[in-house]
């Protein structure tokens, strides 16, 4: 493992977005979103994304420096052609006017197509509760998950993040892949040597297997509630909400149309569907923040079965993964990770990042 | 088992309500409710509710010919008063200015305090899809789901529903409660002496259990996804999710301060909370419904794991049952529930529901 001091991790991935050609903003942007991710204990959407982004970038898979537009609106909605940017500059624009028109209407529900990978949804949800707002953020993925008996993948691991504003800086704040896991958790016991439980992922045969290796080189994820006895068709009918939400309202590619998930940029432009939702709660009863805060505090104080496991409102191991890394000013990465961000320095020609190892 | 016709199971119910003191119209508002349960194939929501909803009327629990209000509103929202009202009169009245809102601005986004029981939330969302418009529909219930670590239930089972219309009177429908399970399955086994498959309840000690009788007693739902490994604290983070749209937004009894689960009337009004979303899909991408049935059918024409149980597209099993019982032209219950339904007939004096056994 090895020590990045925050501003440093922020200065080489804009650094780095820069060097393929993206514009400052729109590199500091996404270098910003990635960062988020690290700093609240999400590594997979981090640091780890920016190679992506930069052979998207360099393959011409993504025009970072175009201008996204409003194809078409009333006063609740929008449709969004991001044209091709990179997903943090989608994202802005496309939660902007739904931010906007929640203050003016109560509601703004826009779509966007033509995007790219918007990392961590929850920072988008968090982006319309830092202006009093809920905040809804949805995306489609490249298929990975197995409908409920289906031998292939049909759909991505399709997040979605809620996020809203409570008292005293506390939040509401829930994003969730459909999937039962992320391919970054069966990679792990793979490593570790460990078997799967039930319920995450299918082998090529269509059943359910607890062999991590073959898992991995299936790449095919059960949906959220694993198999069908334990309700995994719910997890696939979110799935397919999110995809309903973002392909089919937008235009996008969808569902099955997407393109295999790669970190080389082949395969062309990803034209990724979003889906992001603005709510005032000021339109509802008065008092919204009081219940919230409720809830929230009693969920924390329930009797945990095991005491050395309390339990948690939705967001608070984001929550303390962020306030140790602001402690700590630092945030952590693994050796590979290194590795790959030390060649990349090289291969764009910007100053390496500036790692304390452990 | 016995076969009722649809049309008398319909009339049944209706006198049964009118009986209880329910207006016409809102005794046959709830009736449809229960019936199309019935006919979808979701007995545990039809007329095995339908003593729950007298019995709050006679115990004045309910008042069923109050009139509900809109005590808010923006071009996109409004903030209804169903001044408790049953589920299916409160219901209509937001679905209904939902709908107006979405057809005039691109969304509405109505929220319902002072309500009952709404029944099967599918109902709802169809209402809107019935319209041209995608609908959604939230509802807070009574605590049973156990937040992930804790012994106690402090959320409902909290279902919610999506609905879309796609070509040829197709339709995208998920009406998905967001525990693993309704405590009826759970009843299921333990009446058939089989254990319960992990990740459904919890024993008193808020650990899993496979006992039937004994999850039954205990009355603690494990969320979508079962337990930690598995991922169950996103069932439990959706689950929150739908309450934050219902009871927190609307002002209505919330979370642990609802009411626990009674067919007997106790406990005073429940004032539940509802959520109802209408978006119209005209505001974004030409060819919505194009490429709704697009994935539908993909869905439905996937290699499934095993040749004799064909994949299913959301809702799939729903619209089925609903074809079965309309060949049929019948719908069947059990000995008990017609047990119950002829001594409702005696205690309320209607003309009993005619009955063929089997």
């Amino acid at each position: 493992m090895g020590k990045v001091a925050t501003r440093e991790a922020l200065r080489f991935m804009t650094d780095c977005l820069k060097a393929a050609g993206a514009s400052a903003k729109a590199a500091e942007q996404q270098a910003d979103l990635l960062l988020q991710a690290d700093r609240m204990g999400h590594p997979s959407h981090g640091l780890n994304r920016l190679e992506l982004y930069v052979n998207d970038i360099l393959t011409g898979a993504c025009t970072p420096n175009n201008e996204p537009k409003i194809l078409k609106e009333t006063p609740s909605t929008a449709w969004v052609d991001a044209n091709n940017v990179l997903g943090a500059t989608a994202s802005h624009f496309g939660m902007n006017i739904a931010i906007k028109k929640a203050k003016e209407t109560g509601v703004g529900w826009v779509t966007v197509k033509g995007s790219n990978h918007y990392g961590m949804a929850g920072y988008w949800g968090k982006k319309a509760a830092d202006n009093s707002l809920i905040g809804m953020a949805y995306t489609n993925t490249s298929p990975l998950l197995a409908p409920t008996r289906s031998k292939k993948a049909a759909l991505g691991t399709n997040p979605l993040a809620v996020v809203a504003p409570a008292l005293d800086g506390e939040s509401f704040y829930l994003d969730m892949a459909t999937t039962a896991v992320a391919v970054g958790k069966i990679e792990m016991q793979m490593r570790k040597g460990e078997p799967l439980p039930s319920g995450w992922a299918q082998g090529p045969d269509g059943t359910e297997t607890n062999d991590a290796t073959l898992a991995f080189n299936t790449g095919c994820l059960m949906p959220l509630g694993g198999g069908e006895h334990t309700s995994g068709y719910k997890g696939y009918g979110l799935a397919a909400m999110v995809e309903l939400f973002c392909g089919i309202l937008s235009g996008s590619n969808y569902g099955h149309h997407i393109r295999s998930w790669s970190h080389t940029g082949k395969g062309g432009p990803a034209n990724l569907g979003h889906c992001f939702v603005a709510l005032d709660p000021e339109c509802f009863a008065p008092g919204f923040a009081d219940r919230l805060t409720d809830c929230i505090q009693h969920w924390r104080n329930l009797e945990p079965a095991d005491p050395k496991t309390p339990v948690m409102a939705p967001g608070d191991k984001e929550k303390r993964a962020a306030k140790a890394t602001d402690e700590r000013g630092t945030v952590s990465y693994v050796k590979q990770q290194i590795e790959t961000s030390a060649a990349m320095a090289e291969r764009l020609k910007v100053t390496p990042m500036d790692v304390k190892l452990d």
